[in-house]
């Protein structure tokens, strides 16, 4: 039998959901594991916050420093969330010979370098499974069953807040403001909702992945990123008339050379598997040229499901410690030596078909002068609606193209947006149509 | 830099897949794993079977025994199919000292626990992680990611022939009868297809889900197992109208002391994730104490996802052999000793909604019976409709139950079935309407 040392920094909602699974499932994951976990600390600058957990006299400290200190402490498990002070305890535990197992997604994707060689350069572990994607095995998945496979593309639904936002709007024809609020009501958005509504969370989560799929280096900057605070129920009906539905995408294509690495709001058919993903679901669909498309689904955050993840990589620490094995699988899935960073396209290299909702003055010509615009452009259009409702003193016209280089649509709507009778600016939403590339 | 040889058993559809990716991936793998796997041996007695693989001199052979006694040997990959043989060669395997890796899910599902103590007391690794859902790793998930989960319930789809002949039917309005044969053109059918209409591939996956998601060990006997040559487009058309799917399921649920197990044909509403599970896929659900609902979606079949599988376990067993780790996580995920037999349920003690359609005489007073006799089993009927479509002489009734015992749904069938005016065999459908228990 042997006995393990947990230390955890930071005990809000994560940080009690993985305390009370190693205090009420000790047993049971002995018995599973050979393994008595023993939570010795867990540290919090926050004392008085309630908490649905009761701590035995002398577990729960202020000081996380005496958790990155104690030599009898051997796996850290980092939930403070933001970066610097994170970023800081992360590295001082690696240094101390710690193993560290971490759910900040921030963290890693704005540092994920530099304390992996930190890891690798003091022999010990460093992972991160509930980073992504909550409990969804994903980095398992990518790093250990796809090990034989090149990852051809990864398209997610990573954000709950924005998937639940968006399910709502959709399914109640309500506005982004008030879908929003019931969130916020029901716990599934932050009071401060910006990092996820502007798409930066599924900006990190997607870097991670990027990092683990390809065995290729990327900035977190090169990833392009549009939120979902323009979305209207207006376009949302349309994307349903076509056979759409709106989701907020984070999507990596794999070109060899070159990636595409992009998260924005995209109409999807009903034969993509994420069309039906709904509420604060989380999945991802990865396709392997050598299994062809899979799909990962459930809870992408929320106390509970974030622990679980946790306890498989302190669990997996853990085997890797009984068996005195060291960095058994390299940390991000391919030997440092082989990494090398990778360009991503930008936006404006990407091809997609489009969908535009232009709001024009009710007057014949105007979808003549757009046409000609968007041929002259070498944008095809495979649909025109123009339905006649005027709203505001505008009709929309409504347009689909065929697959179309990014740089010239954007060419094109700066045209565009000059004419005379475009009265507002028009909407553009990218369409994924194909599932693969 | 470690080098580990492979011999594979049978060199089929699978075997092909498996000895392309261990030929064309080498490198690849290398840069991942550190490993130069050496593909020593592949053995089939069919030497002249067409194959899309062309071996070096040498590597192709027709004894079996040769690569399980080739002591040069380190890994050995059974994928005879089928049970005796395939039993034979695994056992003298595992004996030899030789790690094992199988796909052969009617192996395991029979004899299992002989294969398992075999490999313990050896000191081997056995993996069969393509044994059930293919390219899915759902036996990693649940081995390793859910190893802090009590499992609750799983649901799958897990065969592939069975779905698209449902999807077929159920998209073209067309008959089993021709559904199957287009399954069979498209090569999603056996030309005997015996295992897989029948529900017994279903069964022989659910029981190797079960071993290792409760910690519990099940005789495959236990299973209720019901195929789906009975499902008429009627049926499928009427689910519709009600809002639902049918699908073949395999069912497990835990209640602690006793568990479900089951494979049969259910109606599940569109809520449920399955419900889009289409064509040949593969889906499971899980729902974990910890995680909640969760699923993973793939390709449960065919060449390349099958090898896929195959793979990781193979990188994961030389990953042991590096590290000089041995069984680093229990076969079955819970120490040998900790597993205890487990009762399954009967059928008749299940609970579930029901969906009927008898054959009624085309005359007043009928419903009023079955209700009674229904009302009289403590039945209790949720919708009723007759939609007075005459279909050889008898009228459709089709009536859904709330949730009842199958016992007293047995009972109750059987004194319906004598009633005069009933014309036919009624058919009966279970509703799985919880997604969880």
């Amino acid at each position: 039998m042997k006995n393990i040392n947990i230390g955890i920094l930071g005990c809000g909602i994560v940080g009690t959901g993985v305390s009370k699974l190693l205090i009420e499932k000790k047993q049971f994951i002995k018995s599973r594991t050979g393994v008595l976990f023993n939570l010795k600390h867990v540290a919090d600058i926050d004392i008085k916050r309630q908490r649905s957990i009761t701590f035995k006299q002398g577990v729960f400290i202020k000081d996380a420093e005496k958790i990155i200190n104690d030599p009898e402490i051997d796996i850290i498990v980092e939930l403070i969330g933001g970066k610097d002070i994170a970023k800081d305890f992360t590295i001082k535990a690696l240094k101390n010979g710690k193993h560290v197992v971490t759910a900040n997604k921030a963290l890693i994707a704005s540092f994920g370098n530099e304390l992996v060689k930190t890891a690798y350069k003091n022999n010990v572990e460093f992972a991160f499974e509930a980073s992504c994607g909550g409990c969804m095995p994903v980095i398992k998945t990518l790093r250990e069953s796809m090990v034989g496979n090149t990852i051809e593309s990864m398209t997610g639904i990573l954000n709950g807040t924005c998937n639940y936002i968006l399910t709502k709007m959709s399914k109640e024809n309500c506005s982004f403001d008030k879908a929003l609020e019931q969130a916020k009501e029901k716990g599934f958005a932050e009071a401060d909702p910006f990092l996820d509504i502007e798409g930066f969370d599924s900006a990190h989560k997607l870097a991670i992945l990027i990092s683990l799929a390809y065995g290729k280096e990327i900035t977190l900057n090169d990833i392009y990123v549009e939120g979902i605070t323009e979305i209207s129920p207006m376009d949302i009906q349309f994307a349903r008339e076509f056979g759409y539905v709106i989701k907020l995408l984070a999507i990596s294509k794999n070109y060899k050379n070159n990636i595409e690495a992009r998260v924005h709001p995209a109409m999807i058919p009903l034969a993509n598997p994420l069309s039906y993903i709904d509420g604060s679901m989380n999945a991802v669909v990865i396709n392997g040229d050598v299994t062809g498309e899979t799909m990962l689904y459930g809870h992408g955050a929320g106390m509970m499901p974030t622990a679980s993840a946790v306890i498989s990589d302190i669990v997996d620490i853990a085997r890797n410690i009984i068996t005195k094995n060291k960095t058994r699988i390299p940390i991000l899935g391919y030997f440092q030596e082989n990494i090398k960073k990778i360009p991503v396209f930008s936006i404006k290299e990407i091809n997609a078909s489009y969908y535009f909702r232009f709001a024009a003055a009710d007057n014949p010509g105007v979808l003549s002068k757009i046409s000609g615009i968007l041929g002259d452009h070498n944008i095809s259009i495979k649909i025109v609606q123009q339905t006649g409702r005027n709203i505001n003193g505008s009709v929309p016209v409504v347009i689909i193209t065929h697959l179309a280089k990014e740089e010239n649509i954007q060419k094109a709507l700066k045209m565009i947006s000059k004419l005379d009778s475009i009265i507002d600016k028009p909407v553009v939403i990218r369409i994924e149509e194909d599932k693969k590339i």
